[in-house]
């Protein structure tokens, strides 16, 4: 099981011995350019207020590395007219499209209320995921929503909007898009950005999840932290990393300097290569 | 309110298209020396053990960048030669500035102290101001003392230098001041930052602030934090953020890896650059 | 005590003054070529799953710094057939080290299980110590452990991994040690390290510690932090910074982006610097 010890240390030097000297170099140079050494089939699955597309970027880099990249669309979201839908039917859309194109080993990446939807995913279909990454994501407890993650006037947001909406989604106000999602975006971007943002099914994201399966499984977790995310407070009973994270057991921890968005645009070479980090074996 | 949705997303691919490309250019650069998109008049604010000296550095950058700049000094600090000072009086001194000048449409900026400053001005002339900044400082709550945010050992160590003074300040001992303010600091760099260092007033690091107006104000805000600011322990019921940033309820978090004085000097440019992407639109 | 106060800022500005351009421009650089403005006598702790050469990169680059550099092996690591070792043996190891070869002012630096081992030994001969420096290592408390500081899955898993030696030593999994260890390394590099962590010998991990003394001692002391290190969850009650950090009281705070091992292998001269800035005057 594990990989045989060698009893007595290389003494090596790291600065006589060239394969050191190239593992330094590589990893101090800005590491983005570079070629990884292992090819991986990631399946990218998008969050709240975002469709397929926002993976645009960092699919086209990880595909240049030569990764295979899915990004499916999942229900109420996308040109999907239809915005009455629950997370069972979010996390069918998922599975059926990693069954309907057979895909197996699998580094499955959940990105904001993403978490979730492969927390689920992964119950269904644990045989065919080589690892889960989790991005700035949820990561419920069993029996936990979305909603109880929110800090109370947050939540309270949330509900008002939900409330004042005529088919249960929630538009999210541009001023606070712009502070709490592309908070290092300039005004024009996020401006840009908010192009593509449409009201949420509010539905999905106050439901109940069982996830007892989910605690179950042994497969290998990664969390990419991004610390100018601020989506949420992060810290004092909150956030992304350690409090939701440390859920997942024994995890991978990547951290980066992004936020919640703005880097899928204008940093994607950066955010690929994070989703390769905590991607590769 | 809102800006309009576009119904369709722009099927943009940042590798075509020139204008993501420049984002993309302009963000993963170091990002110090290109103009800035907005032009913005900021009011800086210092801290305790600090005058309006402090922004000398980042006033030059940003001046240099085209926008307009004031930092005002206020009761008990620079030449004012009286130390029997209230934090009503250094309001006062910043609100007086502010008026005397008829500035308008304004970016205030508050260091440390400078965010109780910051809270209490705000309170007063709100709609000269178009957003609030507070770096690395203190957002005390409604009845609140910058003393209840100290540690006990910090605050006792404060209440006794503070009883052994002849005029009521804090004289701040160099070690501390080495190993807290200046951390990342070279010592012959902590030791000339050390000369401008005076005895602080104390008094109104101790009193009481009714906040209940502040509150109630809609101006938006953002917090600039810098990760090796080490001057309060950065967790569990204390520090920067998110314990006193998240106070400020929805806010635009910008983070860098600067300490609590010493980018002032050694890296002017890489704050103005921080304080811009806080403050602008 | 303090040093003398200069009355007068120096209204120096750093775009015209020489001096403080070139600290900008030796800060702003990536800071690792350069050589210090101070030479210091440098011994260095190693932690569990690790011997003394686990230094050998940062030490090659502290010496051709102009430092003095120690790596001291301890009771039941390296050569030592010996893994029936206790905490005060480990210490006397170090002690001894120090006083056969009559080393003074020498910042002594532990990581991981070496901030217990450097906590005992200060308490014996505090007076050859100018300064201590933990990096990402264990501050325990007075009559604590270190597996107190484990959260209880951890210490669960340790126990089990305990009961199931030979030797009362815990051998750790590869799984376990790429993504907790080494988790920004590449698979190859993750696995070459392994073939250097042998079993570590149980006892010392699970000893409660009298550290009446060490809480005592004025000795200086500073706190490296690296924030990709997920040895444990940081945050929530556990963790290097701020949890075990701010028993130090006052304490230097240096922050860097790495994990637990890789660096030591990729990237000693970064790992050099910020033991540099931590450990100088």
């Amino acid at each position: 099981m594990y990989y045989r010890f060698v009893p007595h240390w290389p003494y090596y030097s790291p600065y006589v011995e060239g394969e050191w000297l190239s593992w330094r170099s590589a990893v101090e140079s800005d590491g983005v350019s570079r070629l990884p050494e292992q090819r991986l089939s990631f399946v990218l699955v998008h969050g709240s207020w975002a469709d397929a597309h926002f993976w645009d970027g960092v699919a086209a880099v990880l595909r240049s590395q030569g990764h295979t990249v899915h990004a499916p669309e999942y229900a109420g979201h996308g040109t999907d007219p239809n915005k009455n839908v629950t997370h069972a039917m979010i996390t069918k859309s998922v599975v059926d499209y990693i069954m309907r194109l057979n895909l197996r080993d699998i580094v499955l990446v959940g990105h904001s209320f993403g978490g979730t939807v492969i927390q689920k995913v992964a119950e269904q279909i644990p045989d065919r995921i080589k690892r889960l990454v989790f991005w700035d994501a949820f990561v419920l407890k069993d029996g936990g929503s979305l909603a109880d993650e929110l800090p109370p006037p947050t939540r309270q947001g949330f509900e008002q909007l939900r409330a004042g909406s005529k088919d249960d989604t929630i538009l999210l106000p541009f001023p606070l898009f712009r502070d709490l999602f592309v908070n290092t975006a300039t005004l024009e971007q996020a401006k840009h950005f908010y192009t593509s943002v449409r009201p949420e099914p509010a539905k999905p994201l106050f439901e109940k999840l069982d996830l007892k399966v989910f605690y179950t499984l042994p497969t290998p977790k990664s969390y990419v932290y991004f610390y100018q995310d601020n989506v949420l407070p992060q810290g004092e009973g909150f956030g992304w990393n350690p409090h939701m994270s440390s859920r997942l057991g024994v995890f991978r921890l990547i951290v980066g300097d992004g936020d919640h968005f703005t880097d899928t645009r204008t940093r994607p070479a950066m955010l690929a290569r994070k989703l390769y980090e905590a991607g590769r074996d």
